[in-house]
C-alpha cells in the first residue's frame, strides 16, 4: 500500500517532463491492483473457518504479514476481510511515503521501498509450502524484481544527466569542502577502514575518500542562556510573573 | 534523528562481516552528535525571545522545520527547547528507521534518507540568510553528500558480489519470468515509453525491458465466499446465534 | 471509549437546543460507566492467574479484544489491568471521534459507531461461551440497541426539518446540477446498475438517479509548472543558490 | 483519501452480493479522482511561490486544509506537492477506515463520511472568494450530495429486508429487555425529556421509549482481587521472588 | 485529558486497599470537569469570530494549546468547538497514560503529570493579560498546587511502609550490588561529580553514592551469528530455498 | 529507549547549571549502551531458529517485550533484530520523552521513568527462569535502583532551594486560595477521607488538607451561543452562503 500511495502522490505532484508522470502512474496504478490481490487471498484464507479456530489461522505469520491481518481484529472487527495495518495491527500511515518532487531522491525512495518490498515477499515464500501461495508470491516476486530493474534504470538516467548527489543544484564552492572528503570514525575499533567507503575517488569526483582514525571536535562547545524568566524553569528564583496583573 | 537511530540499529543488529557493523556505528554515532547540534541552534534561536514574540520566531520555517519546533509547544511544553517531531509537531515515530538484515537493501535505505535530507536542508539553507546558521548548514551539506558517497561506495561494494537486486538469494527458475520483463502501460498515455525504463537491458542482465501498451488481466476475477454465519454480515439472514446459550 | 468521548465532547460544544446537549451528555455518562464494566471484566478475567498462564489467557480473542488487552503488555506494564487500546495493543486516540457542530452530521457518526460496536459485541459472543460474560454482554447488547434507536430518533427529528443532506444550508442553485444526479460506472462490470442508488427518486426531492454506464472524463488535464528554482527539484539546472551569500 | 480507502477495502472485502461490490468500487474509482484533483489544487496553488511567500499563502486555512498542507513541510518536505496528511500535519493512517463486512453498519459509516466531508467543503466554500476554487469546490459538493443520496438508497434496501438495527441477526429472546428501552438520565437536569429519542415507538417495532429520570445502580459493585505476587503491586510485601533461582 | 483518564484508569484497575482507589476516582472525576471547562473556555473564546478571522484567534498560542485548537481544524472540521489534541493538532493518545498497578510507581507519575501540568498553566498564564482567562486559570493552578501536595501525601504514605525504591519486593540479595552504588560519568567533563547524586548515603539506605570518573567496558563485546539462511540477508550466497518446492 | 532520549534531549536543551547538564548526559550516554544490551540480547535470542519455530520463540513475552520483538515482524521484517517498538509492535514515539527545561519537573518524569521500568523488568525477570537472562536483568535492575537514587537526590536538591512545588515562582497571592486546601469527593463511597492526602499539614507549607464530603458546584453553568452562520450547524436555518458569489 506504502508504494501504491507513494508512485500516485509523485505522480500527481510531479511538476518534471511528462514522460515520468506517467510512467509513475502507470506502476501506482499496477500496485491498486496488488492491494486487491492482497486483499482477495486474505479473504479466502479465511474462508469458512469457524469461529474458534480463526484465530488459530491468523497466527499463522504469512496470513498475519501479507497485509493487515494480526488476528483478533479479523474475526471481530473487519468480518474476516483485510486491513491496512502491518502484521503487529499497526495502521499504515501517510508519513511512509515520500514524494520531495526531487526525482533522483524520489527514485531512491523507490528503488529502496522495492527492496525492503521484495526481501519481505521472499521471507513470506520461505514460510508457507502453500502452492497456491507461493504462485501468487512468485509472480509478485518477479514483479519487484522487475520494479527494482525500472527504478535503477531510471535512477541511470537522471545520474546521467547530473551526477549521483541529489539534488545536484547546490553550489560546490559553498561547502566545507574537508568535511565532504573524511569518514570519521567515531566508534571503537576500526574495521570500518577497510571498505570501499574509506578507500578510493568519491562517486562525485571531486576527490578521494580520506580515513580519519581520531576524529577531533570541530566548532566551540555549546552554550545556552538562562531559561527567559516567563518560562519558570529556573531554580532559585523568587515567585514573579512577568506581566503582573492590576487587578482582576 | 531518523539516520541516527537508523544506523545504530542497523549496527546493533548486524551480523555480516565486521567492518559493516563498525562502520554503521561510526556513522551512526556521528549522527548523534548532528542532532546535538539542531537542538543547540534551535534553543539559541529561541534565546532571550520574550513570551509575545517567541511565537513569531517559531513561525520562521527554518527554526520550524529543523528538528521540531512548531511554535506553541516551544513556549509552553518544551520550555525553549527542541523537540523529537517534525515540522508539524508530529513526534519521530521507530516505524520511520529501516533495519531489515539485508544489508544492500538496507543501504539503499541509508542513501535514500541522505538524499531526501540533503535536499531538505538545501531548501533551508534557501529560505535564510542568516550567515551562522548558513555556515552551520553548510557543513551539514558537505556531511549529507559525503554520506551519500559512502552510502554509493557500500552499495558498490555488495552489488560487485551479487548484482543489484536485493535479495540475490531467490532462485530465478521459481519466478514467473515474463513478469519480470514487461512494463504495463497501465495509465492513460504512452509517454511512458520514452524512458530507459522501457528500453535496453535489463539491470540484472536477465533480458530486455518490454513495453506492453495494452496489458490484459491476468488470472481469474475475485470470487469471495458468503460471510460466515458468525460474523452477522449477511443481509437478509433470520436470527440466529452459533452456539446457543443453554441457559445463564 | 470512543463514543463515551464522543458524545462528551459533542456535548461539551454543543451550540445548539439544550436538550440536545442534556442528551448527548446523558448518554456519555452512561458510557464512561461501560468503560469501567469493561475494565473490571478485564482485570476480573485476569485474577489470580500466574506468571506463565496469563499469556495463554490474553491469547483469548474476547479477553484481547474487548477492551485492550494485548498479551504481553498486560502481564509486564498494565499489571493485570486494563489499557485504552484495542485489541493489537493500538492506542484509543483522539482522531476517533467525530464533533462537527453540525448535529445531523454528527447524529450519524453516532449511529454508525453504535452500528459498528454492536456487530463488534456480537462476534465477542459468538467467541465465548462463559455464562458470565456472555450475561453482561447480553446487558450491552440491549444498551447498543437502544442507542441505535435513540439515535435513529435524534435523526428522525432533525430530517424532519431539513432534510435528508447534511448540511442543509448550502444553496442548491450554487451546485453543478447534474453531478448530483448521475451514478458513474467507474469499475468493470454493471451490477452497479441493479441498486436502488442507481435508481428513483433522489432522497432529497430533488429528482432521479440517473446511471451512466460509460463516464467520460470531465474538465482539462492537470498540468503543472515546472517546479520553482528553490526546490531545486529539476534535472539538468545548473548549480545555483536563489539568495547567494555575498560572503560568509 | 478515506473515504476512497473506505470504499476500496469495502469492495475488495464484499463477500455479498456482487451489486454492492461493483457499487463500491465505482465509487472508490471515482474517489481515487478526488484526491487527483485536489492534489492538482494544491500544486497548482503553490505554482511559482517564490521561497519565502510559500509559507504566508499556506496559511490559508483552505489551502492548509484541503488535503494536508501544513506550511514548513511544503517547502521543505514536499516540494510543492501536496501530501497525504490533514490540515494539522496529521498523517492519514488506516485506522480512519470502516470495514466490518456488516453491509448496514458500513453504509451508515459511509453516510457518515459523506456528512462530515460535505460539511466540511462547505466551510472551505465559505473561507474563499475565490473563483476557480469555488467552482470545483461546487463540482465536489453536487457530488457529495449525490453520495449521501446513494448511501441513503442502499441504507434503505437494507432496512426493508432486516429493519434498522445493525446487525440484526442476534436474537432478540437473548437480550436483557428492560435495557432495550430506557433512556437513562444520568447528567444533571431533564431537559433531555423532551426528544423523539424519550418519547413514542423504538425505531425497531418493539415497544417504546421509556424515560428514567433517575436512574438506579444496576449489578454489584466492582470488587477486584489483589494483585498476584508475580506482579510485584502490593505495598507492604516482603522481598520475594516467585521462581527464586537455584543459582546463575 | 491525561490525567482524567490516567487516574479513570489507575482506579477502575485497583486492586490495592479501597480507599486509593475511591481517592483515583474522586480526582479523576474532578478532571472531568476540568476538561469541561477547557472545553466551553474555547468554544467561547471562538465565539462570533467570522470565518476569515477565526484563524487570526486561533494563532494565539493560549487557545491554540489549551486543550486542542490548532487553527484550520477549528474553523473547518470541529465547528468552533474543542477537539482532544494537542497544540499542535496531534491526537490524545492511549500510549500518555501510566496505570501499571504498582501503586508507588503510578502515584510518581501523577506527580509528574501535576508537575509538567502546572509549567505549562503557569506559562499559558504568562502569555495572556485577558483577566477572564487569568481567573480560571488562577483557579487551575490552585487546583493543580493541591493536587501535587495530594501525590506527595500518597507517595509519602507508601515510602513510610517500603522505602523509596518501587517495587520494593526484589529481594536485595539477587541484584548486582556493586552496580548499585556507581555514578558513571560517561560524558566529556565532571562537572556531574558535583551533585547530590555523586555523594552522600544513597536514599534507600544501602550505602553511598560512589563517583567512577573512568568507568571501563564491562561484559564480553556483542557477537551475533550470521543470519539464518531463511532471513535471505547474508551477501555472497547462492541462491536458495530452505524449502524448495516440489512441484507447482 | 524513552530514557535515553529523554536525558539525552533534556542534557541538550539544559540552561540551568553545567552540573546538570553534564549529569543529564552521562546518564542519557549510559542508557544508550542498554539499547545496545537489549538488541544484543534480542538478536541472541533469536539465533539460529529456523523459520517456522521463530514465531514461537517470539511468543516468549520476555523476548517480544524487552524492546521490540512482536512476532512476524521479526521474521518478516527486521531479519531477527530488534526493532525500536514496544511489546505490542507499537513504535517508539517523540512523545513519551519529557523535557520541560523545569529542572523539578523533568527529574520527577525521570523518578517516574525509572520506577516504571523497574516494575517492568522485574515482572520480565519472574517471566523467564534462564539463568543468563536473569544474570543480564540482575544488572539492570541494579542500575535501575541507582538511577532511582540518584533521581530522588537529584529531586532533593532542587526542593531545598525551592519548596515541593513545580514550579516554585508563581507567586501565591495570585491563586484561588481555597481551592489550594480542599480534597473534594466527587465519586461515591467516603474512603478516600482516610489517606494523608486528606488530613494533616500540606506538603508546601501553606496549611492544612481539608475533605470536602460534598462538594457544590463553583461558577456559572457553561453557556455556549448558537454557532455563527459560516459554520453550517444549526438546524432550522434557510439555505446561506455568507460572501455569496457575484458570478462565476
Amino acid at each position: 500500500m506504502s508504494v501504491m500511495m507513494q508512485y500516485l502522490f509523485q505522480g500527481f505532484n510531479c511538476r518534471a517532463d511528462r514522460k515520468y508522470r506517467d510512467m509513475l502512474l502507470d506502476i501506482g496504478t499496477e500496485e491498486i491492483g496488488h492491494v486487491e490481490m492482497l486483499c482477495t487471498m486474505i479473504s479466502q484464507l479465511l474462508d469458512g473457518a469457524p469461529a474458534d479456530q480463526v484465530d488459530e489461522l491468523a497466527k499463522d505469520p504469512l496470513i498475519g504479514a501479507a497485509l493487515g491481518g494480526m488476528n483478533p481484529q479479523h474475526v471481530i472487527v473487519s468480518g474476516l476481510g483485510a486491513t491496512p495495518s502491518d502484521s503487529n495491527g499497526f495502521p499504515w500511515n501517510g508519513r511512509y511515503i515520500v514524494s520531495s518532487g526531487n526525482l533522483l531522491a524520489d527514485f531512491r525512495a523507490n528503488l529502496n521501498a522495492e527492496s525492503q518490498g521484495l526481501v519481505q515477499v521472499v521471507r513470506l515464500y520461505e514460510q508457507t509450502t502453500d502452492p497456491g501461495i507461493r504462485e501468487m508470491l512468485s509472480f509478485m516476486i518477479a514483479r519487484d524484481i522487475l520494479h527494482q530493474n525500472q527504478w535503477l534504470a531510471a535512477i541511470d538516467e537522471i545520474e546521467q544527466m547530473d551526477g549521483p548527489i541529489a539534488p545536484a543544484s547546490f553550489p560546490r564552492e559553498l561547502i566545507v569542502e574537508e568535511a565532504s572528503r573524511q569518514f570519521l570514525n567515531f566508534s571503537e575499533g576500526e574495521e570500518s577502514s577497510q571498505g570501499r567507503w574509506a578507500n578510493g575517488p568519491l562517486y562525485d569526483g571531486t576527490g578521494n575518500f580520506e580515513y580519519v582514525a581520531k576524529p577531533q571536535p570541530q566548532g566551540q562547545a555549546p552554550e545556552l542562556k538562562p531559561a527567559a524568566d516567563h518560562q519558570h524553569s529556573t531554580p532559585g528564583k523568587a515567585p514573579y510573573i512577568t506581566n503582573p496583573p492590576t487587578s482582576f
